[in-house]
């Protein structure tokens, strides 16, 4: 017998990306966002809901760009700070010593020392109340060397993501690998 | 100096969350979906994006309604297996050994053994080419006693849900705690 809970946004895993932007001063923002996803696979886009009143929400409705980059778990302080601060009045790439790249595709910058980066232009926006769903077509996927198998893959246990539990509002890291996609499913297919 | 690796869904942690819809025969269904996530707080909403050609997708028009049941790690199996079958020729729930429970709220079925489960009536239907993202309104979420913790809120680390990688197309448990969040960067922002 399952207990209710009441109506609220708990769901796992949710992930903590930093949006990154550009204001109406040319100044280099970034925001951490839970609420996010990837919503298309060809051509490859995300989507990441911004309340209206966020600095990010507009910058992105202005240069019609943002990109996403991956904070190490390493870097969970600084995630959570650029949660908390706002662009309007804090330099947040400042404050966490952490370097603003502009990206050579989009109209975006994103944060140098994160080890994997997404560069997107808009695609799409919903109106969904308080929240605005940006959905944002990938130009391209920027990862260090370091985190790369031998494949040229990117490996999840290199990059060290950082998922976010809501209701208890904790950072959890990636765990151990639980076993291969379409595959481990096989035995119940043809069984 | 980062690497390009293209225009690819490459971004971490994405979701395992299994979407159970009812079919046009009334029968139980369930579909693996990663490309998901919240999209709205108020009220609380997800977000998953199915291709047309999936039975889940003429399911969820018609009921318009779905659920979403979280797998602990111990079911990536059956996870798994939901996202290689197809609802059309197989009776997957029956298959993985998975009981399907009627939704008293929406009209849709979630699994049983499954330890967080989510209830949602379709809000909107976004277009995006082959893919179509589904925003449901969350009208209740239902957990297990054995899950919560002392103040009766959802345990990550004892509901133990799966995460995905893409490219690599890995599944991972969720890890350690790293933080709190709106916590731990506050050495920051009043640094």
């Amino acid at each position: 017998m399952k207990k209710s809970l009441g109506a609220k946004t708990i769901v796992y895993p949710t992930p903590v990306w930093i949006v990154g932007t550009y204001d109406a001063d040319d100044k280099a923002n970034g925001m951490t966002a839970a609420w996010a996803g990837v919503c298309r696979s060809d051509p490859p886009c995300v989507a990441v809901s911004i309340r209206k009143a966020r600095h990010t929400y507009a910058a992105i409705v202005q240069r019609k760009a943002f990109t996403i980059s991956i904070p190490s778990e390493s870097y969970a302080t600084q995630a959570d700070y650029f949660g908390m601060a706002s662009g309007k009045t804090a330099d947040k790439f400042a404050v966490a010593g952490l370097t603003a790249v502009r990206s050579e595709l989009v109209d975006a910058p994103y944060v140098g020392e994160f080890p994997l980066v997404l560069e997107c232009g808009l695609l799409h926006t919903f109106e969904l109340g308080v929240h605005t769903q940006f959905v944002g077509r990938i130009e391209d996927v920027k990862a260090d060397q370091e985190v790369l198998d031998q494949r040229g893959r990117p490996d999840v246990e290199k990059i060290k993501p950082i998922s976010f539990a809501p209701e208890t509002s904790t950072y959890h890291a990636v765990g151990r690998p639980l076993g291969q996609a379409y595959s481990i499913g096989r035995e119940l297919k043809t069984g």
